[in-house]
């Protein structure tokens, strides 16, 4: 039988998107960006935030013109350590991409650096970025809101994001640690695929239209929504909803973009208006960089040295999964489902 | 029947721990700062951080001495933006207290401050010192590490802290947004009192010795530990997890403190090394204030009209039920259990 998967290159599925994204109106810069995120994300196995996305959230849109291909991005305020950055309705790692560069920036003057985003789009994986500051011996932290998916604790209504939140930090010899995570319990595409298989969800990922769990997906995509982190109050989920919430008035509210149920969906006529928090913290301000750096490693060995529990399973660091699947993508080529790189072909 | 608590003036109650404090060899004015944050616990809701813990987080340690009455805290380094405190093993809350008042005067030159303080012990509630930030219109950020109680996922040994997040910042006409939450799914104590009832826990709290869920309370204190956030990994745990790893790389590995099972106990002989990371930012660099402040009120209107669920509750905000415990004890007095008030007057 069959795969339903190939293996590419990465240089030749960067280029392939980057083509398809400069067709579209982009500036070849621009588009060698986000090509480059996108490829990332199925690099490290994140398939849901890859190419497989770039019809649907990015080229539609730029065709349709909902996003702005040629934006001007810039910071409408900017003082000491902080600055605010206009996305202009630009494609959203474009946008991100430039915050992220200011925020080193400012780190690089300052020691740290925070940049609140407005007027964006949908980013991809927020890794990307934090490890951007990695890459110059920062710690990086991403944080963006989302058209809401999520019921808040006690409501019965989608109105916070899966708003993720990511931390990445540079060990020595260990790999970086890097969190990434979605302040939902799970993302809405694991309920559709459960739905497409006919199958029953794990209790405790989702609500019903009157906010109580319920193990049907139908139940889920149409009249209900996702638990926040936690699941049902009685399992906490309130913590997840106020992480979800804490992430929205950081990157929406106070940026000035869009928040809560105000964030429209990527393919929506008008502007999502995603808002973004980049922050970044050179660690040679914090101590010497090596010592802190081995300070890492030792924590990510103590993780590792966890004895395993009745499951047999190893204990994981942050990104570790991500790192390895990157590692193969690099020696083996990047995994694309058959038919979206096919798809690619025909738009390229 | 005699009611389990009595109502205490605020100012009664806290120069009552004040003076205790004093009488074990702490500065009036550090005295003064540990008594308003323990007190400000009970005033907000939190008893497990108030009053009632003075004997056994500070008193017991301060009298043997395990925590240093008279510490010299000073930053080790300082540039920029950012700071590293070292604590001198002194009382939590005034080590932390210290910390964050340099933070916000580092944000006061640069926007933004970031304060990572190592060689502290158990700081009480982590909303106190991000409340100092909001009272000066920035937005406060609060992170500690803690004696390792919670199990990796997919591990079988207590490994990782309850570490706590919080992320304060303010509104107009509202209260401000206060998210305080441990990234345990519960507290130890939660287990503890199922225990001494005599009553199951509910599943999703805790694991047995081998990692396995488990509602036997006495088997999650004796062998086992607490979830993270989100239970096992099939609810997603593996973020709680995360997210309590990222607490503990910042606060604790980042900062020069111990980290892991490396932070020990209050009450052990040798110095907890506990490590918290502080941070601020000016609301009036990112924007108008007031205007920002006005989307702060949109936002936290715009949940509390979230219509409720089946089980009739109303949406909160984070930091909602707090405000309203405190503004009542500030009316009728701070709300104490009587025996721990007759053993204060003991002491005092």
């Amino acid at each position: 039988m069959q795969s339903e998967y190939l293996r590419v290159p990465k240089a030749e599925l960067a280029d392939l998107v980057a083509g398809i994204l400069a067709g579209s109106g982009l500036p070849p810069e621009d588009a060698g960006v986000a090509a480059d995120v996108l490829v990332r994300a199925d690099m490290r196995g994140i398939e849901s935030h890859g190419v497989s996305r770039l019809r649907a959230y990015y080229l539609d849109a730029l065709r349709a013109g909902h996003i702005n291909p040629r934006p001007v991005i810039r910071p409408t305020r900017r003082s000491g350590a902080v600055a605010v950055v206009d996305g202009d309705n630009g494609l959203g790692p474009v946008v991100a991409w430039r915050s992220m560069r200011l925020c080193l920036e400012l780190a690089g003057e300052s020691g740290l650096g925070l940049v609140l985003t407005r007027r964006s789009n949908h980013f991809g994986i927020a890794a990307y970025y934090a490890l951007m500051a990695t890459a110059e011996n920062m710690a990086g932290f991403t944080l963006t809101n989302s058209q809401p998916l999520t019921i808040p604790t006690h409501g019965r209504r989608r109105l916070v994001g899966t708003n993720p939140i990511c931390v990445a930090v540079p060990a020595r010899r260990c790999r970086p640690f890097v969190l990434d995570m979605a302040t939902s319990v799970v993302p809405i595409g694991r309920i559709q695929l459960h739905s497409r298989l006919g199958r029953d969800v794990p209790p405790g990922w989702g609500a019903d239209g009157e906010g109580r769990p319920t193990t049907d997906p139908g139940c889920i995509l149409q009249e209900g929504g996702l638990f926040p982190l936690g699941g049902p109050a009685a399992t906490a989920g309130y913590k997840g909803y106020g992480l979800a919430a804490a992430v929205d008035v950081l990157a929406g509210v106070l940026s000035g973009a869009a928040f809560l149920d105000g964030v429209l969906p990527p393919g929506h006529a008008d502007p999502s208006d995603v808002g973004h928090a980049f922050a970044a913290v050179r660690l040679d301000l914090l101590g010497d960089p090596d010592d802190l750096k081995d300070r890492m490693d030792r924590f990510i060995l103590r993780l590792k040295a966890c004895p395993p529990g009745a499951g047999g399973e190893a204990v994981l660091v942050p990104g570790e999964k991500e790192y390895w699947e990157e590692e193969i993508a690099r020696a083996e080529g990047v995994r694309v489902r058959r038919e979206v790189l096919a798809g690619l072909r025909a738009e390229g």
